[in-house]
C-alpha cells in the first residue's frame, strides 16, 4: 500500500517538477534576448531537471490511488520539497558562486514566497537570474493559494474555504468542478499581476522592474531586483502606494475574487477575517506613522507612506523594505517583530498565523471567559454567516501552540550555530511566517542571509517549508501512525 | 447583588491585609533587636495598614454570599491587588528612597514570587527590609499553592488538583474538610522551609542568609540578600546544590507532599507532569553544561553545578543567579529565554506555562496529528490514571494562545517606554512567568529593574499579577458579562 502511494506521489511530483523545468525556459529566453551567457545555465537546468522529471514520471506512472487525506499529505510535502530542490538547480549552475545550501535556500525562499535572500549585488545580476527568482515566487504564490483553497480545508488544517461549500451546491453548475475554480484562479492571478505591473510602470518603474516586482508583490513574496529592495524607489511615494495596495490584495482570500469575477457576487466579502486583517494593517500603519512623526523630524505624509508600505509588507508576509525601519526606534522594532506573526487571510498567498485564526482566537477567548463564569449550555460559535465546526477551535489553538513551540525549537537550533538572540529568534520567526527580513544587523531589513552558516540556512529552509505547509501538514509525516498503512 | 459581592470581597480582603500588617511586626522585631531605627517604619506601617484593614473589615462585615465562581474571581483579584499594595507600605516609608512605583513593584514582585528587584545595594540594607522582602515571597508562595490547589481547579483554570477529587470521597475522613488540607499544607511548607534553612546553614551560609534564602527558595521567589544573588556563594558548590534541590521541591505539586506526609501514600507521584518537569530540568541542565564545557575552559563539574542551579532557578521560576549566564554564549542565552516559559508543576509555588500544560499540549499534538489522518472515533485523553476532561484541552490551548498574545502586548507597551527589543520582550516574559531576571544589560541576571521608568514598572506590575493569577482569572474581570449580575 505504502509503495503504491509513494509511486503515485512521485508521479504527480514529477509532473510539477516538469512544469518548473519548463518555466526555466522563460529566463533562458530573456538572457538569450539580452545576449547574456547565462541563458545556457537555464537551458541546461531545464534539460537536466526536465529529463529527470520525465524519467521519474515515466517510471512511476500508473493508476492513481483513491483520493485520501494520507495521499494528500504525502503529495503536498513531496511537491514542495521537490520543486524547491528543482528550483535551486539554476542557482547552483549560475555564474554567481553559490553553495548547495545557498541555492536551495534561495529557491525555497522563493517558492514559499518568503523572500529572504542570500544573494547580495542583486542590481548587477544577469536579468535571467532575477527573473527566475521572481518566477519562483509567482509560481509559489499561486501554488499556495491553490493549496489553501482546495487542499488544506480538505485536510482540515488550512482554514476557511467558501469554494468547497459552494461546490457541494448541486444546482450550481459553473462551480461544479474543480477545474473551473482553478481556471478562474489562474485567470485572476494573471490579470492581477498584469494590473500590478501596469500600475508600477505608470508610476515610473522600468519595465523589467515592473514585471519582476508585480510577480513578487502579488505573491506577497518580497524578492526585489535591488539590494535596497523598494528603497530603490523611496523617493517615489506612488511606487510604494502601488506596492501597498497590491500586497494587500495578494493577502485577501482569493475565493472572494473568484466569486466576484465569475459571478459578480460579493457575499463572501462578509468573511470576518478581512475585517481583522484590515484592522491590524491600519492599526500598525497609524501607530508607527504617528510614533515616527513624533520622535523624528519626518513629514507625516512621508511617515505614513513608509509605515503603510513596510508594515503592509510585514503583515502580508511580503518582506519588501522601503527603508531600514529598525532604526525608527524601539517601539517600531517591537511592532515589526509583533507584525511578523500576523499574516493575511487564509486562501491568499500570505503566510503567518493569519487573520482568521486571530478572529477565532478572540472569539474563543470571549466565549472561554464567559464559560468560566457560567455553567449553562455552551453556545456554538459563528464565523460570519456560517457555523464554525467545533473542531476548528481546537485546530486553531493547537496551531498557535505548536507554532510557538517550534519557534522556540528553531530559535534554539539557530543559536547553536552561533547566532545572537535577536538574529536567531527573528530569523526563525520570519522563516516560519514566510515574511522575509528578520531583525538585527545581519538579517534585518537592511541586511541579508548571505553570511549565515550553511547549517543555519538548512534550519531556515526547513522552517520556511514548515511554515508554508501550515506546520501540521509536515508534522503529520513525523507521526509513526502515518506510516502504519 | 454586585454591591453585596463587593462588600464581602472587601471584608475577606481586609482580613488578609490584616495578616500582612501583622507580618510586618516580624521585621520590626528583628530591626529592634538589632537596634536599627527602621523598626519604627515597620511598626508604623503595621499600625497604618492594620488600622485600615480593621476599619474596612468592620465596615463591610456581614453575611457571606454563597460560594460562587464569580465571587471567587472577584476575591482572588482583590486579594492579590490589595496585599500587593499593603506590602508596599514599609518600602515607601523606609530609609531608602523609593517611589510609589518602586515600592509597589518590589512588593508585587515579592508576593507573586517573581523576584525582580528595583533595589540595588542589598548587601547594605537594614535586616528588617531584607527580611520583609523574603517574608513577602514566603507568604506569596503559600498563597499561590493554596490558590493552585483549592481555588483555581474550582474555577476551571488552574490545572490538576488531586485534593478536590479525594475530598469527594466520603469515606475518607482525614481529608473531608478543607481546613485539614490547609493545615497539612502549612505544616509541610513550614517544615520544608526549616529543612532548607538548616541545609543552607550546614553548608556554610550565615544564619540570617539561611533563613532569608530558605524562604525565597522554597517559594521559588528568588529575592536574595545580596546584589550578586547566590553568586555571593559561587565558590561553595554545596550551597548551590542545596538551592537546586529545594527550588525543585518548591516546584513540585504540593498535593503529593500532603498525601505523603498525612497518609504515607505516594499514588499521585504518578502525576505525569512531574516526569515532564524533571525531564526538561535535566535536559536544559545537561545541554547547557555540555555546551559551556565545550566552549569555555570550565571543569565539567563546575559547569554542571552552575548550569543545574541557574536553569533549575529559571525553570522553577525562582530567578536566582549564581553567575551571569548571559555571558556563556548565544546558545545559553536562547536556552535561558526558552526556559523562562516553562515553569514547574501545577499546585506548586512556581509560575510560567507549567509542566502539565506542556504534557497536555504534547498529547494533543499527537492525537491532533492522528485525527488529521483518520476519521474514526476520537479517543478521550488520559492524564496519568485519570480521564482528562475535554474542557481541559481547550483551556490549555487557550491559555497558551492568550499568554502569547499578551506577551506581545506587554512587549509592545514596554518598547513604547523606550526599552530595546531584548529588554522589553524578556522583561514582559519574565514578569508574566514570575521568573525574575530578564535578558540584556539592564534587566539581565547581572542587572536589576531600578533604572526602568515608572511607566515600565507599572506595566510589569500588571504583568506579574496577570501571570500569577494564570491570566484568565484577571481577564474574566474585563469581560462585560462578569459585571452583568
Amino acid at each position: 500500500m505504502t509503495s503504491h502511494y509513494l509511486r503515485s506521489a512521485t508521479f504527480v511530483t514529477s509532473v510539477f517538477v516538469f512544469y518548473i523545468a519548463a518555466a526555466m525556459l522563460v529566463p533562458a529566453l530573456v538572457d538569450l534576448y539580452q545576449s547574456n551567457a547565462d541563458w545556457q545555465v537555464f537551458a541546461l537546468s531545464a534539460a537536466l531537471v526536465g529529463g529527470i522529471a520525465i524519467g521519474a514520471g515515466a517510471a512511476t506512472q500508473g493508476a492513481m490511488p483513491p483520493v485520501s487525506k494520507r495521499f494528500a499529505f504525502l503529495l503536498v510535502n513531496a511537491l514542495w520539497a521537490a520543486t524547491g530542490i528543482a528550483g535551486a538547480v539554476p542557482f547552483l549552475e549560475s555564474s554567481i558562486d553559490m553553495s548547495i545550501a545557498d541555492a536551495v535556500f534561495e529557491s525555497v525562499s522563493g517558492l514559499t514566497t518568503t523572500g529572504s535572500t542570500v544573494i547580495s549585488g542583486l542590481d548587477n545580476l544577469p536579468p535571467g537570474l532575477l527573473l527566475w527568482r521572481s518566477l519562483l515566487q509567482w509560481i509559489g504564490g499561486i501554488g499556495v493559494i491553490a493549496l489553501g483553497l482546495f487542499v488544506l480545508p480538505f485536510l482540515k488544517i488550512g482554514g476557511i474555504s467558501y469554494l468547497r461549500i459552494e461546490s457541494s451546491d448541486i444546482g450550481d453548475r459553473p462551480f461544479a468542478r474543480l477545474s473551473t475554480f482553478l481556471l478562474a484562479l489562474v485567470a485572476i492571478y494573471v490579470l492581477l499581476t498584469l494590473a500590478c505591473a501596469l500600475a508600477y510602470l505608470l508610476v515610473g518603474m522600468s519595465a523589467f522592474d515592473a514585471v519582476n516586482h508585480a510577480m513578487t508583490t502579488l505573491s506577497t513574496g518580497g524578492f526585489s531586483t535591488h539590494d535596497s529592495s523598494l528603497g530603490f524607489y523611496a523617493d517615489r511615494p506612488a511606487v510604494l502606494w502601488v506596492g501597498t495596495v497590491f500586497m494587500f490584495i495578494g493577502a485577501l482570500p482569493f475565493s472572494i475574487l473568484i466569486f466576484l469575477a465569475v459571478r459578480g457576487r460579493m457575499d463572501p466579502a462578509g468573511d470576518p477575517q478581512i475585517r481583522v486583517f484590515l484592522g491590524y494593517c491600519v492599526a500598525f500603519t497609524l501607530a508607527v506613522a504617528i510614533y515616527w512623526r513624533l520622535t523624528a523630524d519626518v513629514p507625516f505624509i512621508q511617515a505614513l507612506t513608509h509605515s503603510a508600505f513596510n508594515f503592509t509588507s510585514i503583515i502580508t508576509t511580503t518582506g519588501y523594505a522601503s527603508s531600514d525601519y529598525s532604526t525608527w526606534g524601539p517601539f517600531v522594532v517591537m511592532c515589526a517583530l509583533a507584525a511578523t506573526f500576523l499574516g493575511g487571510c487564509s486562501g491568499s498567498t500570505s503566510g503567518g498565523i493569519k487573520a482568521y485564526r486571530f478572529y477565532i482566537l478572540f472569539r474563543m477567548l470571549g466565549s472561554g471567559l464567559e464559560k468560566l463564569m457560567r455553567q449553562d449550555s455552551v453556545k456554538s460559535m459563528n464565523y460570519g454567516s456560517r457555523r464554525l465546526e467545533p473542531d476548528m477551535e481546537a485546530a486553531v489553538a493547537l496551531f498557535v501552540a505548536v507554532f510557538l513551540l517550534l519557534l522556540v525549537v528553531f530559535s534554539v537550533l539557530l543559536s547553536l550555530t552561533g547566532l545572537d538572540l535577536v538574529t536567531a529568534f527573528s530569523g526563525a520567526l520570519t522563516a516560519m511566517t514566510n515574511v522575509g527580513p528578520g531583525l538585527g544587523a545581519v538579517i534585518g531589513p537592511a541586511g541579508n542571509f548571505a553570511t549565515l552558516s550553511d547549517t543555519a540556512k538548512w534550519i531556515l529552509i526547513v522552517a520556511m517549508l514548515l511554515g508554508r505547509l501550515e506546520i501540521l501538514a509536515v508534522l503529520v509525516l513525523l507521526s509513526p501512525a502515518f506510516w502504519r498503512w
